[in-house]
């Protein structure tokens, strides 16, 4: 494995409420002359997986809690905002340094759990949340797309994150379908023939974030990227969803 | 820009102390076809430049000082080992989940101060360390190959990093010449022309973690990889050091 090969799809359309995104994405492959062959990994950004899923919450529509207007004094937000950031989320980590970060329900820490208004119509009072079940929606695009080209491929959804101890944001891999996305290499040999020790490599997320130099934040329109030339058959599937550590198993915390 | 690529050298040679790093990898180039354009980014394991540098520590010619000793003996480790790591640090933030965790002099929160043991020569008693300035070493490579092709490139030096909050390790950029490693796109709209807001982009790690995927951590011998199709000329440059955020403004701390 020498070359590795990472296409955008160009000029992705707008994905709305309802629609097949399979379809959507099968489409764009035929007019940017894209084939899939056996692992090729299909990156996609959350952003319009949740919007196929309509995970639009309307913020004039939320009745906020007393802890949400409370935070919401605290911290100078719209008390609708951190009503929907609670429910999406097990705890508050921190609103130290006057952003909101939280253990979202599906086990990572982020900022604002993962909900933001870009690239979203903003002629109503509107938010998008992350995919209800990431898994589940990485592993029916994956099928869909399988199918119809007959090849084992991967799928990967991304969001981007920043992180502690480094500037600006990466994307991340939020979960994966037939992935190694984390691979062990403990028990191997380096080039000297030593053992490694602990050796975990989170292929997943490098995945994720080689698909953010074509994906782009801004208006790129660019949400689904290919991965070609990347097969690491040898090691196990796993969700990437998994590569979330638990606090006791955390080094840092 | 719709397509990346990445390549790696084909089986690198090894690095001995003293050698001329971009007259080796000039070499490589040869050997594996490899033509730089304007653009182009070549990422470099932290591990050879280290070597190269001859930034080798013998363990047996430390004398640990008494709080190296102290903390060897509460952590059940080798007190010359810790020695070194106290060396080059800034301070201890943190042993409690029995690693030690500094701020490495260059400023970025890792375990162990980045030195290990893996894929360098075990026959003595030695360890490497960072390169004394990477900053320094990434700009003298990149102006030698961009010489040799009179192309506009950039370079990124690597290093593989655990994470807060996730398992695995994944390439981040250690230092960078004349690269875009930051980009902020605050003010700039989005797909629906709303503006966006404090968004930037780890570009520099983006790339280190792409480049990840063709090095690897274990005998594969690739610790140079090219990559080919990005370009972000229109943002300033500015060096992946300087991506380390300090404690007053990390938002997680």
């Amino acid at each position: 494995m020498n070359n590795i090969e990472l296409k955008a799809l160009e000029d992705f359309p707008y994905v709305e409420p309802g629609d097949d995104l399979a379809k959507i994405i099968l489409k764009s492959f035929r007019i940017n002359n894209i084939n899939l062959d056996d692992g090729d990994v299909v990156v996609v950004a959350q952003k319009i997986i949740s919007k196929s899923e309509n995970r639009y919450i309307d913020l004039n529509k939320i009745t906020p809690s007393e802890k949400a207007i409370t935070l919401a004094k605290e911290l100078n937000r719209d008390s609708s905002f951190i009503q929907v950031i609670l429910n999406e989320s097990n705890e508050i980590v921190s609103t130290e340094k006057n952003v909101i970060i939280v253990e979202h329900k599906l086990g990572f820490i982020n900022i604002n759990a993962g909900i933001d208004r870009s690239n979203i119509p903003q002629d109503i009072n509107q938010v998008l949340l992350l995919p209800k079940n990431p898994t589940i929606s990485a592993n029916n695009l994956r099928l869909a797309l399988s199918e119809k080209f007959k090849k084992q491929i991967a799928v990967v959804i991304t969001d981007s994150m920043t992180r502690p101890y480094r500037s600006g944001v990466t994307n991340f891999a939020l979960a994966s379908s037939n992935l190694q996305s984390l691979i062990d290499l403990s028990g191997e040999k380096d080039m000297y023939g030593n053992i490694l020790k602990n050796t975990e490599i989170a292929v997943a997320d490098e995945i994720a974030a080689a698909s953010g130099l074509l994906m782009g934040q801004g208006s790129d329109k660019k949400p689904v990227v290919i991965i070609k030339g990347f097969n690491k058959n040898k090691y196990k599937v796993n969700d990437a969803l998994d590569l979330v550590v638990s606090r006791e198993d955390d080094l840092y915390r």
